[in-house]
């Protein structure tokens, strides 16, 4: 990768580009105009610039340095696919300075730094441009990202169509949606909300797309006045079909690329009228948010987040059908690997990942996976996200070895996410006392009784608390929400213990994870997740229950018994229960009595 | 009140005192220029304006509107201490909006809003002037407080002298503490750092004062440079022997009075000096911060908050030894309660009060409580910071009724705080049952292994979980950080439920109350609260564990046995062992053979 550096680091020199004199470094997080979490190919800069392909990095280039700063999970494959040149920063470490401190600290003033505006949050960049400014360090906006200027092999953009969601699909209409969102303006005394947020904007709009992998979004803006109701949008996406779902709900579509003009103009006109004000959500990039002047702008957490993150009925029941589904599918897998690796033929993680990839895609109204599949065998499952390669993927699942399967489905009627782990034949003693405290901590949570409106970091620690017993811990968050037909990670609610969003709190209808795990590096991993609903506790008015989603048995043979308490077996055994009720039934009713009798076995009481 | 609410509002109108035209409401925090949590009598303007005494409030008044925000320990007792014409604003419930964005969904543009900068922190202001800039409200500086102007009999400030701590009591000389800050300003790339907290000021000195009950604190601001260090203070309050001490340390001292006069003369002098920068705590006040310019200033948590919140060994072992003394007092007072009851003397909650100041008085090295005590009977217990007066405090503590008294000293050596709840004779059932609720949330987080350094809310769940299993829970949070000889609630670490302050991860030698309680508003209320030192696991590296230093009986006849686990039962009965161990000896070695007799009682195994 050391001409990559070298070709971005020669443009730090270019006076075209910079448009004055050198910058010392460049900023480059690993997002795109829209703050997605997971990237087209042609935004993948990260990745083209230093091999690391995991779903969050930031990376500052220095004459003399390239640091890439990630999280928890990712960093023993950040290890591995950076090469020496690059300095690792980790995340969530105590010692980890932020990347604007890192620059404080590490730069005189004068020193000129790039950066794009395109890709920082508007209030993230201005907090970092002030203190830029404090320390006298000039911050130089450049128009064109600079890995685009020699990154000569860029994948095109995407051209795919977007599909309508029918009523029975979405729940609630378009001008219902935008009815409660002027009802926020009105309270907050604004004129008109931006939105950039590409999940954001398939919801309101009752649109999916397909410009990103595993996410079903289409590159877009939506602008929303007291009256109008723009959409910014390639029109060679829309069909006919499309066209006339957006017209009749008075949606005026204009070409993608024109947006910043087009929101230009409108605060030109409107600027000087008494009480104007625009709301920005505080995902809205700095190259968006700086069109409106300071004193004009709301910046807080966009009300399509919070209205997105409680299901509709008719969402929550697609959900809940999707799952069944999917869980099907995994039974079928999970069933499957176990006669092959009994019957000794040779199964490797590609092998095994086209086969859940493939089942799933045999359900009804499947449609993409919802994120890369983990298939990770061995010492593998110890990266949490793990993805395997056409040379690491060769790794065999064999007898007696920890087999650690992550996955998920977008399907017409919902999204799913869930991670099993097991061994065919024996586990190892360690292996199994470990992965008893993982379920324990996912069955710790999962029973929890508590009050509607907490943060979810509160819960955070139920998971862990077995593991703590014994001096250990896992180093990624505990869950997070789900959306219905959209990223698998939405927020704004989930379990992390991270200081997480006072917006976040915990409501009935939302839809959260629960993954606690337990890695071991060099050795094996654990996780145990499934999807859950968040549904109203009828004794005890004002409490919220975890409710499954997932149907997927858990093994039983990698349980050390002895350590679970009675509530623990009594979920446990409740749980396979439904299990082999629901998706037993289901697997009857589509012939497969062959799964179905595996799936009997998986589900006698422990 | 309803004439003081008509004179502040009189006073909106004064053009000599407001400078302009009228202002529409009046903002005021109940805080100090210091941001103090106890206030001097002089400082305590909410409870003259409005007859409410808890120690957090905020007030707004309008020309026909009084709110006061206070939290979840202070409802009931708001609801009490409040006449008609006061809205209450609960914080932290969900419905609840801020004081600021109150004003800003209830005003217009061009409402006039008066407030004094020394009341409000530099930070939040800054934030609450630009959120009432965007929404064309003008803010009104106002440098008189209005409240002040017709508080006729406003209390005198005191006049009390300092003391020195020598190094056998505070265990790290001042020059040493100064060095650690010259290190944080290096590398923050600053000039010089202001301190008003108090408590910072008199730990870094090494002294103590008198000015504000309950807390040894004494008025004043520092201002440490590169090179000096220098301590604002009425110079009345020191004597000879301070002066020396004050001398050996290299400290110049100014009239209080002197400090904005001294740091904008030092600012005009240092200005134009290449990279001058001042670093500014949170907590300093915005009449304060807004000396220096914006480009100037770097805010950020107080350095001294997080020196002063890890105990050297000399505060720890203070700590240690003024805990065994106080909790003997108690021992004593909860004997003496035993048998001044079944004897059927009468005894209400102001006798009560006075017995155990007084047992406390009469440790060794006592200075004064740190707290006011808290002497709750029957259903004053329900409310969590109730203070009785001379009315209520005739609630006598009579056989079978609940007694909760939750108290604590100052000594030369150390900071106590601690809650029993007892009941003499026989417990009501349900009152016995919500008790062991609260008891066992209390063990399950003694007894918590934790990795070092994550933030205490993320404990706060532990002490709850078996209240919520049966739809239960407690309005305040599990617990705060003490001082050494200094202010009882002392930050940044503590066990929230609210989002915490990032700088406040734990760390071995830390000091945390554990307090979980139950309140059933009219019958009766339970807390059970202990001090622990944070300690290093020595079998599992980077873990940490809860060691207490409260050392006092946990009542058994108030426990309902068969709800709690074996571990629970375990922690109690060696809780119990330590309690006869060390003070049991303690209270031998003074001759209180009667008070050894009963505690052997109370200690014995559950």
């Amino acid at each position: 990768m050391a001409s990559r550096l070298s070709q971005l680091r020669a443009l730090f020199k270019d006076e075209a580009l910079i448009g004055g004199s050198a910058i010392q470094a460049y900023l480059l997080p690993s997002t795109d105009a829209h703050q997605s979490e997971y990237l087209a190919p042609s935004d993948f800069r990260v990745r083209f610039l230093s091999n690391f392909s995991g779903s969050n990095a930031y990376v500052i280039v220095t004459e003399d340095k390239a640091l890439l700063w990630t999280d928890g999970r990712y960093f023993t494959q950040a290890d591995k696919q950076l090469s020496k040149e690059w300095t690792l920063m980790k995340q969530g470490l105590p010692e980890t300075v932020t990347p604007e401190d890192w620059i404080t600290e590490n730069f005189n003033a004068g020193t000129r730094i790039g950066f794009d505006p395109s890709l920082h949050r508007f209030e993230q960049a201005q907090s970092m441009l002030e203190k830029f400014q404090q320390n006298k360090i000039i911050a130089v906006e450049l128009q064109e990202n600079l890995v685009d200027c020699f990154w000569t092999e860029r994948p095109p953009a995407s051209v795919k169509k977007v599909i309508a969601l029918s009523q029975e699909q979405h729940g609630r209409s378009t001008s219902d949606k935008v009815r409660e969102i002027r009802e926020v303006l009105s309270k907050k005394k604004a004129k008109a909300v931006l939105f950039s947020e590409l999940d954001d904007i398939m919801w309101l709009m009752n649109i999916r797309g397909f410009d990103i992998p595993f996410n079903p979004l289409a590159f877009s803006i939506v602008f929303v006045t007291e009256t109008d109701l723009h959409l910014f949008i390639d029109l060679s996406k829309i069909d006919d079909t499309v066209a006339a779902h957006l017209n009749q709900e008075n949606v005026q579509c204009h070409p993608y690329p024109t947006a910043n003009h087009f929101l230009q103009n409108w605060h030109n006109e409107n600027r000087a009228k008494p009480g104007y004000k625009i709301f920005i959500p505080q995902s809205t990039n700095y190259s968006l948010g700086s069109i409106f002047e300071k004193q004009n702008i709301i910046v807080s957490i966009s009300p399509i987040q919070l209205m997105k993150a409680v299901k509709n009925p008719i969402e929550m029941q697609g959900m809940r059908d999707s799952h069944v589904r999917d869980s099907a599918a995994l039974v079928e897998f999970l069933c499957w690997l176990e006669k092959e690796v009994e019957a000794g033929n040779v199964v490797d993680e590609i092998i095994a990942a086209e086969k859940i990839n493939h089942l799933r895609s045999e359900q009804s109204g499947f449609v993409d996976l919802s994120f890369d599949t983990i298939s990770a065998s061995g010492e593998h499952a110890a990266l949490p996200h793990y993805k395997h390669d056409d040379e690491t993927g060769k790794a065999t699942i064999s007898k007696n070895s920890v087999y650690l399967l992550d996955s998920g489905g977008q399907y017409r009627d919902g999204t799913t996410d869930v991670t099993r782990t097991v061994v065919i034949g024996e586990g190892d003693k360690d292996f199994i006392e470990h992965n008893t405290l993982v379920l324990i901590g996912h069955i710790e949570n999962a029973i929890v009784r508590f009050p509607k409106g907490i943060l979810g970091i509160r819960l955070d620690t139920l998971t862990r608390k077995a593991l703590w017993e014994r001096g250990l811990d896992f180093g990624h968050g505990t869950g997070h929400g789900v959306g219905h037909f959209l990223n698998v990670h939405e927020g704004p609610c989930g379990i992390s213990y991270r200081t997480s969003n006072p917006d976040g709190g915990l409501k009935a209808g939302m839809v959260l994870t629960i993954e606690p795990g337990y890695y071991l590096p060099g050795k094996y991993g654990t996780r145990i997740e499934n999807c859950y609903e968040l549904v109203d506790d009828s004794e005890h008015p004002g409490f919220l229950l975890f409710k499954e989603l997932t149907l997927a048995p858990i093994q039983k043979s990698i349980i050390k018994k002895d350590l679970l308490e009675k509530k623990h077996i009594d979920w446990l055994n409740g749980y396979h229960e439904r299990v082999l009720k629901i998706v037993g039934e289901y697997l009857l009713k589509n012939g497969k009595k062959f799964e179905y009798e595996w799936l009997k076995k998986q589900c006698s009481p422990l």
